[in-house]
């Protein structure tokens, strides 16, 4: 039922069917992940892979963003995906900590450019019904099954993405549950790989499965009709340590229950989206420590606009909730992948810089005397009677003077999410070095993708061919 | 420490600490697979995934056994993967139904013939290497991971592909770690797939992502170096159901155990190989059927020595072990995928035909009058006494005579394993409507592959091209 039923909601739903805030929600999205896909592109995790995997490439007909490469789809499906998420910068879904872009819109944005002929209209519907699926199904099998240690992104990844190709290709109701199943039987993810390469590997994997799949499922490769529902298909086997996993299932993915508002109502444009659900970073590092750098932020520009500096702080308290102690409490990092794990490198940037973008997490920044010496200053208190995405920080100035900031709602959550001028920062800083003087022509054929012909001309503003 | 261990392991072992016993082994599971491998070429299963995978496809360095294409290594690994098992007719593993073959040997003959210039010793170690690594990880999770769902010759499969690449490659130990890291992550193969094409896929997906993650390994792409035995690695989260996973790992892998004689010693010679207890399929079907095939084929001899015919018998009753009615009591199979799943029809070829080839599988004889009166006269009993691969048949003729053969270990066990002569009529029977008179040829130049000079001229020998 479930592999029927989600097979069908995606082939059914029509663009008009779409509430403008969701349709708003995905352009915002393929913005960041664009932006994150272009700023990613000269990691090594993404020139490593592109190198190694050269003697496979076939025919070049989809762009590897921020680069002048063309390869065959699935590798740009690859390669744009490990590129999108390696800063550990792209957008979060925060109910299941699924980062929803990398493996759907690397997948579409492959497929479109390789086809060719795709408005954005078609392309957004797509976009949302692969995002819709791969969310829902994560929702599904929260939290047991992250926390057993599988990668969220890329488990329910490779079938949104398929779902997601299936809708933009047309493909019928029963090769989109083909491509499911194809999908579903490649469960790639496991946490342990967090902190190297093989992270950011997930998420491109995840759009090259999910592609794969439905080309294959497209040509009549067959797979079980079942795939997400039987015995012993996905949803019992990910999730077996997940009580009820199928009930759990059924009610996310909307089955018997259309009327509630919840879940997938089938061809319907009311109930619950995900996509609205999804949010934005404007720090590439976890998300536990957005609210100390977002405070130290703030008391930046209090202390430049009354004339201080940071050398006059003596000592800085971080009250804060006790996960960023217990995920983020690297009190000397030593290079920018540890510094994405250290709230006390977050304090410090904030306080120093005035923002964390990717610049500040470079090694010779985590590396550097002053932030070292302020980073040293910082000490954090953990307080369960806090939120996840609030802070309170104190700095005693060495004149005995105090100042304080609290953030509520961290800048970045869905209180107070990043707007779209925040957005475009976060675009232009990412990408100016990469695609120089095209940085603008390529954020504003991003934000006009509602209105684009044929989506491939967007993959063209975001390369340097 | 386990990652570590197996990748030391393999980058150690030498071919001189090979006992002929194992390299014989391997030299017989070679020619098996290359048989399938032919044999399944036209297969649909393998012809849709080639079609239409064709617009990615790259440079042309490996061939498509049993066809004229020739494409890149990876595409190669796949296809000849889903070709090789696509008619269930390939080796077996039998302590955890492992098909070993396909996975490793798939992977390796792509690149071997894609970099060109391997020895028939080097290939043949580095296949022991990856059916050792498979088969030694397939019993750390045997049987909980298999029971919960999972399809243990592909999530298995993909780290002993990436094993044995990277011994043929002469990777370093940290560079295995790091593949075995990256296949661990590709978790391929849920059991609902079987009765569908998705299921040959996994074989052949996994050839492919051991031969990609050995080749992004190679290049500096970097994994956790703890990916079998972390805490959220590979054997704790596709083994959660099984109790002391890691100390049962720990125990197969010869960790701490070396003087025991069980598992993988480090560069030493004995111990228990594994590839001595794969095992080659008389008849391309379930394998608790094989005893009501052997003891029917045995019927069927003796009927024609003393002139009677098939349709003289009045009733047959065959008693076998539980198992066989459980998995394999369709007493009406349509076509012959069904046919695969009933020992009435397996009996009805035995005593009709003396024999259970792909030809006694086709649907024209599934569905075939004679075969069909045949079948519905046969009865089972289930005698929980009987070993699984046991079976008692009595044929009571018109006239009131009564026949009867007894298998105590059928055809095809580690008892009565199938000989040279059969596995090269089976080879033959496979190949010669695919490779016409190069059937001769191909089948010597996989016997004689470990004198092989450049095993490429194998994969030439076992296209049409």
């Amino acid at each position: 039922m479930a592999t029927h039923h989600l097979a069908s909601w995606a082939h059914n739903l029509l663009y008009s069917d779409l509430p403008q805030d969701v349709v708003r929600a995905a352009i915002k999205t393929f913005y960041n992940w664009a932006g994150c896909a272009v700023g990613g592109s000269d990691h090594p995790a993404a020139t490593i892979a592109r190198s190694t995997l050269t003697p496979f490439f076939g025919q070049p007909t989809a762009s590897l963003l921020g680069t002048s490469y063309s390869v065959d789809a699935q590798h740009a499906a690859l390669l744009n995906g490990i590129a999108s998420h390696v800063h550990d910068y792209d957008d979060t879904h925060l109910d299941t900590i699924i980062h929803p872009a990398g493996p759907v819109a690397s997948a579409l944005l492959a497929v479109a450019q390789w086809k060719g002929g795709f408005s954005g209209k078609e392309f957004l519907l797509a976009l949302i019904v692969g995002i819709e699926a791969e969310c829902k199904l994560g929702l599904s099998v929260w939290p047991e099954h992250y926390d057993v240690g599988w990668h969220i992104t890329s488990t329910t990844g490779s079938i949104g993405a398929a779902v997601a190709v299936s809708k933009l290709l047309g493909l019928s109701i029963q090769q989109t549950s083909h491509a499911i199943g194809i999908a579903a039987t490649q469960v790639t993810g496991l946490r342990e790989m967090f902190g190297a390469h093989t992270k950011s590997f997930h998420p491109g994997r995840a759009a090259q499965n999910g592609l794969m799949a439905a080309i294959m499922a497209q040509g009549g490769y067959t797979s079980s009709l079942q795939a997400l529902e039987a015995k012993r298909g996905w949803a019992n086997v990910i999730g077996a340590t997940k009580p009820d996993v199928q009930a759990n299932m059924d009610k996310w993915l909307g089955i018997a229950q259309e009327t509630h508002g919840v879940g997938l109502p089938v061809g319907a444009a009311t109930g619950r989206w995900e996509i609205l659900r999804n949010s934005f970073k404007p720090f590439p590092c976890g998300i536990v420590i957005h609210p100390v750098i977002d405070a130290c932020s703030r008391l930046h520009v209090e202390l430049e606009a009354r004339g201080l500096a940071v050398g006059d702080i003596q000592s800085v308290h971080a009250t804060v909730h006790p996960l960023v102690l217990e995920l983020t409490g690297k009190a000397k990092p030593r290079d920018g992948l540890e510094g994405k794990f250290s709230f006390y490198h977050g304090g410090a940037i904030g306080l120093l810089y005035g923002k964390g973008t990717p610049a500040q997490y470079e090694d010779a920044v985590v590396q550097d005397p002053e932030v070292i010496a302020t980073r040293d200053r910082i000490r954090g208190t953990a307080d369960s009677s806090l939120a996840a995405d609030e802070a309170r920080v104190v700095l005693t100035m060495n004149d005995g003077e105090v100042l304080q900031s609290h953030v509520l709602h961290a800048v970045g959550s869905l209180e107070v999410p990043m707007g779209d001028e925040a957005l475009e920062a976060k675009f232009i800083d990412q990408c100016s070095s990469v695609l120089g003087d095209g940085v603008h022509a390529a954020s504003q054929a991003c934000w006009a993708i509602v209105e684009a012909e044929d989506v491939a001309s967007i993959s063209k503003a975001l390369c340097t061919c």
